[in-house]
């Protein structure tokens, strides 16, 4: 591709290498665990493998397969959401505005990293939100929508507000940051 | 991007918000149905929570997990063919034809919705087909091939058959409405 | 699009295609697995259906079961991976060199393949590893770091190395036929 073309998603290509690099980050945390997991088990109990991952009855077991089964289950709520973060990121940054499109997807990287790693140390709350990071995903998906609009704003009526939603846009990004 | 590019793309987007909405529609149901088993058990049981989740013993609490349970599945199997759908629409739509491709998308969006809600009531059906929507997958899959098939013709015969192919997709796609 | 782009594209898609056919044959065999599965237990056990699926005690259906949950888990951890898949072999494929990067996505679905099927035969290891082909997606993943950084070397300093990392990327990639 051109200079001009890549330059108009290179921050969105950057963004999204992150994500991948979490991903991993992510993989790696649940492999490690459900080898710990499996590696204490075998020692302790010596069942068959199968009963020792889909039967969670001995109580001396049940805290450290407790943790290790929510960080499946967080791993795998971040694996369900990525396809619609990858969508409502490159729509808005392609149909929209490439900057606050960017800004938001690393807003999102890090409240999904909050979400993964954040709660560990607790015990009670064990079965976590399945959604996380929705404003954010709902900026980026009204930024697509604001792109739409355009669209068919200049198609039909020839006026174009693209700068207008741009600058809005931008403006609007930093309000994400509060929590 | 310029307005003549967006144009090539702008139904698809569409589409691919709507799939959007429907994602957070299905992870709203299933967070919801998820807090009202936990709610329910807790109140009954007050077992420790990893047993409420991954034991299913109590006669009682029978008809309503299976009920839950199902509709985890099914939110699972729509989130695991969801990449394949957005492969398959984008290809079809940006290497053959946007307005057939964008049609077709809109009808496995409809599939999946009556995927998800249309058998709530019954309660034979324990365990629902992995596979849906696969006629609407192939037509897409067979476009991106002819639109692959059409660049290598152009590229050593010269011989462009792009506008036979797009009446012909153009034509079929309302076959799809075939139930 | 016009032919010049979709040349850019083309071996992608096409490797893009092929994945979206496994990830098909992927699908049927556990479809496949899950009715047989769920069949000979009915004729046997007669029991309620979520039991079925959701305990796993009897000792008679232990073996096929396992074999069974791990077709499902290794389908699950190939699920997982498909969108990071997707994002580095599109990103590395645009952003970097189209040629290696297709190479590279092959080679990707051929040890997808060998992951999925290669091992049905053994007994022994009952929880496959999460993460495969971890060589090959930190090659394209490397390649998309590279066209990046050529962007930036661009746009600073103007000297462009897009050549010089085109060739080294083809001259690396036949080493991801070593095993």
């Amino acid at each position: 591709m051109d200079q001009e073309t890549v330059g108009n998603i290179v921050l969105l290509a950057i963004v999204t290498l992150i994500s991948v690099v979490q991903n991993g980050f992510f993989a790696h945390k649940v492999e490690h665990e459900s080898k710990t997991q499996n590696g204490r088990s075998f020692q302790r109990t010596g069942t068959l493998a199968f009963e020792r991952v889909y039967t969670a009855k001995g109580s001396r077991e049940s805290a450290s397969q407790t943790l290790c089964m929510r960080e499946v289950r967080r791993s795998q709520n971040c694996v369900d959401a990525y396809p619609t973060f990858l969508v409502v990121l490159w729509s808005a940054g392609l149909l929209c505005s490439q900057v606050p499109a960017a800004f938001a997807g690393l807003m999102y990287l890090f409240v999904r990293q909050k979400y993964f790693v954040g709660y560990l140390g607790e015990r009670t709350q064990s079965t976590p939100g399945y959604i996380f990071g929705k404003r954010i995903i709902l900026f980026l998906f009204l930024m697509s929508l604001a792109g739409i609009f355009n669209y068919y704003l200049i198609f039909f009526f020839g006026s174009d507000f693209e700068n207008y939603i741009k600058t809005v846009t931008t403006t609007v990004s930093p309000l994400l940051l509060i929590p």
